[in-house]
């Protein structure tokens, strides 16, 4: 692992392909190399987006990646798919838009999807950010493809957060009042060549400026299928980044109670749930009595 | 919660309403009085409806629980939100919408939203469905608004799972695909009267066709807005439920799973998460090592 860790540093590709596909496949292997990498992180800034289905969240991803890598930026992007039954289908198309730039070693791609287990995708995801940190990618893109609290939970890892929305979204707007509001850092409102998008503008400053604790927010128009506004966004998410007090504690609290959910539910004994799950199905025993028995066989099997 | 139960079991509707509170609220009385109600449970018969924002579930759901009332049978109805940042202003609407059960004390509708807390919403979701089953709600309706891995959760502890659809959606029916397979007992092609619902009909046939594990699915066209094609909807659910078998022993293991994750969530200590955050966002232990002292400090408390 510290041969591993020491080609990762030096921004070796094969051995950042083959450590991120010992992290995703959650191989045993994985927790010593991430101990190993851990001190070399903390420089990159991770840029979450997210936004509803049809929104151009990829394409604005795609222009991001190319506006950062006409600096020089070493990029690392994670498109998440939750597997949400209604967005499954988009991850290979994401991969399809991203091939572009597959000759460029400045880029360095993967798409996640897993589904099923609680706050697993998260913390994959968290862990392949600390991989490409330590790898020297300077900026690190997390593109989630679905829309429910998943996604939060993984936007929440971020720095700065982008929330990409369309013209025309009708009654979803309201609902921009609802979660997002919290983690919103700046909105793009892509395809902004369409009609409405003045209105958009406006209904999104007047949720923000109504709020319970009124702030601004940047507002960027762009058109990423032409790459329009798209240098425009990336100095609104630097700003983001630069006046924002970096929240590194709560981050990583919520991060170590991912972690920490992980963890635990790695104990629980299959037999031994499968035999609970028996006896409730079948009303010999209430699920409290079950559940607090597993608790008691699993601390009993660690001590 | 002896006395409280009793009443519940007698069908007291202020009791019922009370336990609703406690139980959605997590209060600390929750589990004894979900321990007396237990032996009660396993009568009822549980309806996931979910589907993609915008096609009519809570119209649905509205013409489904007439259906069942004009039969004379209890109902009780959640409304889940997991409030997915894009779907969080419909809870409103649906309460609104469903205030024509009202008066009728055979209808008891809760709306559900919580944030934030992994798997602490499908938990409140099935208690919730026992307190119901345990008062004599013969039906229980599950309607989730929002469309993600939660959603998906919660729609597992349903009995029978009806999705609903609209004609017009464009890609998304190719999404069905990915994650709703595995889940979708009935399919309900709502809004049938716009154009498309032939060749959505068509599309969903397909992606079961040519499935893994090919099946046939039953495909209901409805109008739930006049009440069209309810009745066969009702008809294709119950036929699903009389002839699948009941794996009431797989859905205990995911509830009881999801009922552990939140008890050892419940006994993390914040002073020490809050401690070890700090040390692992100053690079002064790595992120491993600290879930492992959490484990341990967690373990020594209860011991």
């Amino acid at each position: 692992m510290q041969d591993l860790a020491e080609r990762i540093r030096q921004g070796d590709l094969r051995a950042l392909a083959r450590a991120a596909t010992i992290i995703e496949n959650r191989m045993p292997q994985a927790e010593a190399l991430l101990r190993e990498l851990f001190p070399l992180t903390g420089q990159a800034v991770i840029y979450g987006i997210t936004g509803p289905p049809g929104a151009g969240k990829s394409t604005v991803t795609n222009e991001l990646v190319k506006a950062l890598r006409a600096e020089g930026a070493m990029v690392g992007v994670l498109a998440v798919d939750p597997s949400s039954p209604f967005s499954g289908g988009a991850i290979l198309g994401d991969r399809i838009r991203m091939q572009q730039h597959h000759a460029d070693a400045g880029v360095f791609i993967r798409s996640l999807a897993t589904r099923g287990s609680l706050g697993g995708l998260a913390a994959a995801t968290l862990e392949l950010c600390l991989l490409l940190d330590a790898a020297g990618r300077q900026s690190i893109l997390v593109e989630t493809v679905g829309v429910g609290q998943d996604e939060v939970d993984i936007v929440r890892l971020a720095d700065v957060t982008v929330v990409v929305l369309v013209p025309g979204m009708g009654d979803d707007v309201q609902a921009i009042k609802a979660g997002i509001m919290e983690i919103a850092d700046v909105f793009l409102i892509n395809k902004s060549d369409q009609p409405g998008a003045e209105r958009l503008e406006q209904e999104i400053r007047a949720v923000f400026a109504t709020a319970h604790q009124p702030r601004e927010i940047p507002i960027v128009k762009t058109v990423a299928s032409s790459g329009q506004g798209i240098t425009e966004a990336l100095a609104a998410m630097r700003q983001v980044q630069v006046s924002k007090p970096r929240q590194a504690v709560q981050q990583w609290e919520r991060r170590l109670r991912q972690m920490l959910v992980e963890r635990l539910l790695g104990r629980v004994d299959a037999a031994s749930l499968r035999h609970a799950s028996e006896a409730v199905a079948a009303r010999r025993e209430d699920p409290y009595t079950a559940v607090a028995r597993l608790v008691e066989t699993m601390l009993g099997r660690i001590r």
